[in-house]
């Protein structure tokens, strides 16, 4: 409770204080400028919410309840996130149902009151408030870090191959592109970028010398490689946690015409996030340099998904690649300079 | 906000009510049995709080405010996690103010006052409370998504090295004893227990034939090893939720008497916690095997550590260590049991 006390002290926060009336309206504002920022909307027209976010609104309607309800619900939609008090007389159970359930109203203040209340309930108002900014910023915080360490490892371990540092980087920032142009939700794509980062965590089970070898890799090589997958599974598949990024993982060398592997799932029985790590991850495949060749153009590239369209890759999700990418190069390459200097 | 409304439908929050009178007592515990899990507390004794747990403290007094603001101020210090709450009549200013400021009262109802309105204010109880426990939750399931996270890559890096598998994970289990024995706070523990799991990660630039080398290594081969240390800091300092962890990390392989590396610094100029990283991380590379002898037992570990304190270890340290070791050897070897099970 202490930091947010300490919080509550140093924040001044916005309140928007609407009275048909204007009654008692000086009083009010004397009692709550000293602590917050006070707006006073006098005709209650709500147009202030357009331009200015309030942390409070309060309705203080002696003897016209059903005014300052109205006017609540009205705030509703411009300011949702607004905590909303009704300050009245009136103790009609019906018209106080109407506040709650209609006006959303988080508390009620009867008149008349003392200024000790007034402030109470305010303070208490502002706890809350803080608590819910310090959840958001909790969360924030912690996925800022996750992915930061998940990043900076991964690009340490990309980095053991010459051929591919940064792609992990490279292959989530075309994933969420991807992800975000097909409209799943922002949750989805959370889940996306993550799966991206660690999506070749297993890679640090493959020996040096198969990941670092100058040449196209023999079949036995590749064998070796593409245990990166169950590898990468059997990192990872003890963390609770991570259960949904796992599932993205484990299928993201399937192909669609169901010749990839460890599985050998088919078309749309490979999850959609794994199937657009894997056209991401094509991607980042074809523009980067290798032992045997140097990577194609953009143009190239494409030209070639194309061709894995409906064989590799889902044709949907390589259709909506191009399109994205079109409107993505100059992001995209702006984020690849920006891996370099790493 | 939707989520938290779910959740004040499914949780039974426990009220424990008092009232010296018992004044219309029943009227509020029928209002409230409802949705809330009510104890009548009619002697005001405060007993109950000694073993049972309340979210909510309410002091029902009409027409004695005082007794109300007493009872609500006793039960501070049996829990002082709870919400209190007092209903009266009296608006008295210099009472309430005694109310907020000695009971630390978090809501104050004005008797007389509508079942709704009742309603209201423990509602909005709850969802400040849910909101706490939702923040203490949060913080605490991201804390373990990225320990997690973070066990499981080092596992796998250290898994490169037939003679350091588990590494990380033993080096941070020794180092939070040694940290809680000498009394450092949970925020230091926790951070050392981070860089115990990340001390290493420097390692992962380190060339397979080096880490893996049959026999001692040749002095250039140590150069290469001792560059893990740098390497480490490259790839973590970046991000600055870490800053605290990358100071520990930088610092794990100084010595007491300032022989160490990359700094060469002396005694107490090696920040404490690294030093303890420092002790765990001699003790496992003593019990461990290496290519050319088998690890020691732990009374002969704890006979070589002895040795080294003063020189390469911080003496009082070595001291506590050899204690909290003589208490925790069941549990490590338990611990250590669990890793090989991986």
């Amino acid at each position: 409770m202490n930091t947010i006390e300490n919080k509550i002290m140093d924040e001044k926060f916005k309140i928007l204080l609407a009275d048909s009336v204007n009654e008692e309206i000086t009083t009010i504002c004397d009692i709550l400028q000293e602590t917050y920022d006070v707006v006073v909307d006098s005709d209650m027209s709500v147009d202030v919410l357009k331009d200015n976010k309030f942390q409070i609104i309060i309705a203080h309607e002696v003897g016209n309840a059903e005014a300052g309800i109205d006017f609540l619900k009205k705030t509703l939609e411009l300011s949702p996130e607004s905590v909303r008090v009704l300050i009245t007389d009136c103790s009609d159970s019906a018209l106080l149902i109407r506040a709650i359930n209609e006006a959303k109203i988080y508390r009620y203040i009867k008149s008349p009151y003392s200024p000790t209340e007034l402030k109470l309930v305010l303070k208490s108002i502002k706890e809350y408030l803080l608590l819910k900014k310090e959840n958001d910023k909790l969360l924030l915080d912690l996925k800022k870090l996750f992915t930061g360490t998940v990043s900076a490892i991964t690009d340490a371990l990309d980095g053991k191959n010459p051929y591919i540092f940064g792609k992990s980087r490279r292959v989530a920032f075309c994933a969420i592109k991807l992800a975000e142009y097909i409209g799943l939700s922002d949750e989805e794509v959370g889940k996306i970028d993550i799966a991206g980062l660690l999506h070749d965590i297993g890679m640090v089970g493959i020996p040096e010398k198969v990941l670092n070898k100058a040449g196209i890799l023999s079949p036995e090589e590749k064998m070796i490689t593409k245990q990166h997958v169950e590898n990468g599974i059997k990192i990872l598949e003890d963390i609770k946690q991570l259960k949904d990024i796992l599932e993205i993982i484990k299928y993201h060398h399937e192909q669609y015409d169901g010749n990839g592997y460890p599985f050998g799932l088919k078309g749309e029985e490979i999850p959609i996030a794994s199937r657009i790590i894997a056209v991401a991850d094509a991607y980042d495949g074809l523009i980067s340099n290798r032992s045997y060749r140097k990577g194609f153009s953009h143009e190239d590239a494409i030209k070639k998904l194309k061709e894995r369209a409906g064989t590799g890759l889902d044709p949907k999700l390589v259709d909506a690649f191009v399109k994205v990418m079109d409107k993505s190069l100059d992001e995209f390459r702006a984020f690849e300079e920006e891996l370099t200097k790493l």
